[in-house]
């Protein structure tokens, strides 16, 4: 007898693909042309590159010429920050300081923290509010502080524990003063409405797997006005800010995965929350001494992240993954390292009852049995972990 | 009626995936798991991605360890060049110096020129013979000459007219030197033999989609004492020199490719060569006033370019398109831009003549009617080139 299906619970790490993705970039697989070539077949490969680049601008509240394909959000986000500071910087050398959150994604942040190390920049960062949101009380304290920035780089949603930013008020007091702003948007592209237009920011990083497209594929929108220096030179593609073969299967399944996303987004998006709402509830009433981070009012449709006090995430994470529950202690992208994350520290959380934590996230192909399944399993397993915590810390002390 | 399926003479800009790769790719794609996850699913597609790893190393006489992951050729070459650069002038802040040859790919020299005009570079270029290669001795000469040299940027065969470089030689006198080496092998992986460890380089580019895999997937190949700042920073994959999201189905399609390049290896690339000369025969005994331009000794088993005297590439290239035969002026990447090759400049070819030129690259879907095609069709658009380009400087001047 083989073992049933895993239940899946870690959409924000990746979310399955949409079959209709797979299939038009299947269908692109199966054709040769390289988009920068003149003959036919290159020219056809253009044309696909180009429909795509203008169905994903339709959907993010962009002009197409905005949108530069790259690799997926790591890459974006490194090119926002790393690009639009040495622009800012080359043309005004005074201005050499980053402002961001201590609640980014590693992507941003080891991105700034490398700045600082390598390239002389000034580093600041915004207080964290206890719902891991930052205000734009707090960013343009440090606006008005500095007249030295650069830049400044705020995720819209947060990937662990899927608190909603203020994006477009924070973007606004950006605007007074003159700096460009990046979001991170690769948790909001196509869970939440989205107009990069609309928000105010100069730059917006998405990636594809976070709405059903393959990984490997992502966009930087990037406004006209903004010079952004590339990471990779060469052959002059995306505007000349991003060189290298256009993927082409890649965005063509990317648009095709946010359509699909962004029609299905008011009836998908209201399902998830119901689901999720139950899953919240359900745990409150069956398991004590729980915690549920990040804003209750301004959250992620898909987004469960809770503290359960007095065991260890990553053993209530194998518990549940040996019971066919599928999730996360934090960010996928540093899971193996056994840390307290540092979104619920900057958030103020006790560095020892957090590292309890874990995040039960929903998406497209969710259904209320992964619910029903979650609820059933996790009362037990929190149990066992707790127990292993305290026999363990007996041993040890 | 429909038209016919074009003849397809443009290998080197990027060939048709294999069947079995696309299959291997679509199978992956339809899973779901973050290879950075901890649990079951994620641990399934770790596993693919290093079962991937190990048989492109297998496949190109590396390590496993030594493959990094990237997006492709251009930012595999942006990574060694830029990342190498840095980790040697962060160690020794007077080795600033960049040796590269003049007929690189733009990923390359774009690479280099940034970092001469933007991080204080030296650069030096490698005198090119008339066949496009560059010696060891002249290589020896510059590194006698300098003592400052960060790295090493040689090509291993050039990607516009076809010549193979004496890679092994060239990385023998930077190893002399104790100066690290870096190769675009973007058109030799899947080819002709590649080891990297036989070749002596520290860092070896290869991207998939010249070899049959997906577009939007490629490798830098390091060694692990070769130590290279990374472009992308985030959450520490592959080795923590490119941070992402893996791309676990582009891996695999990517692994599956070069498979099936390396097996066929030697019967296709007997094929290939056969083809190409009897194209190039063919060419020389139909029309008058051509040059085969690179090497006819060491060179591609693919590539054949020539210069026809007195036309211009692009109408070359359109009238060969609209008779149903695909093929390039130069380089795809540069493709657009009306402007005499870089690679025939630095061979020493008469900037006005040299206009003229077309490659005609032959890959493992090419067949003997290809070539008939070619042969059938070419003098013909030479003749009728030739006229227009006689016209329009009759009515210039």
């Amino acid at each position: 007898m083989s073992p049933a299906s895993p239940v899946y619970l870690d959409h924000a790490a990746t979310t399955p693909m949409h079959p209709a993705a797979i299939e038009a970039m299947t269908a692109v697989l199966a054709t040769v042309g390289n988009a920068s070539s003149l003959h036919t077949s290159g020219r056809t490969a253009r044309r696909r590159m180009e429909e795509s680049r203008e169905s994903i601008a339709a959907a993010l509240g962009a002009r197409p010429s905005e949108v530069i394909f790259t690799a997926g959000g790591t890459e974006s986000d490194n090119l926002a920050v790393k690009g639009i500071f040495w622009a800012r910087r080359d043309a005004d050398a005074r201005r050499r300081r980053v402002v961001t959150t201590a609640v980014e994604h590693h992507a941003v942040l080891d991105a700034v923290q490398w700045l600082g190390e390598h390239e002389d920049a000034e580093t600041t960062y915004l207080p964290t509010e206890a719902d891991g949101s930052v205000t734009p009380a707090a960013l343009r304290a440090v606006l008005e502080a500095h007249d030295d920035v650069a830049l400044v780089s705020i995720m819209w949603a947060n990937n662990e524990v899927g608190t909603i930013m203020p994006i477009e008020e924070l973007a606004a007091v950006a605007a007074e003063f003159d700096v460009p702003m990046h979001t991170d948007a690769v948790q909001v592209a196509g869970q939440i409405p989205v107009s990069f237009a609309d928000s105010g920011c100069a730059a917006m990083s998405v990636t594809a797997h976070k709405f059903g497209g393959p990984t490997g594929v992502g966009a930087l929108l990037l406004r006209r006005d903004t010079a952004c220096v590339p990471l990779a030179h060469g052959g002059g593609q995306e505007r000349d800010v991003r060189s290298g073969t256009p993927d082409v299967a890649g965005a063509v399944a990317m648009a095709e995965a946010l359509r699909i996303a962004v029609e299905g987004m008011s009836a998908n998006g209201a399902r998830m929350r119901a689901l999720r709402d139950r899953l919240i509830e359900g745990v409150l009433a069956e398991i004590d001494d729980v915690v549920v981070n990040g804003s209750l009012a301004r959250r992620l449709p898909g987004n469960a992240h809770f503290t359960f006090r007095g065991c260890e995430g990553d053993s209530l994470l194998m518990l549940l993954d040996a019971n066919g529950i599928e999730c996360s202690t934090g960010s996928a992208c540093t899971a193996g390292v056994a840390q307290t994350s540092h979104v619920l520290l900057a958030m103020g959380a006790d560095p020892e009852t957090s590292r309890g934590s874990i995040r039960l996230s929903l998406g497209h192909t969710s259904v209320d049995a992964d619910v029903d399944a979650a609820l059933r399993v996790l009362p037990a397993a929190v149990l066992r972990a707790r127990q292993a915590a305290l026999a363990s810390s007996g041993s040890v002390r």
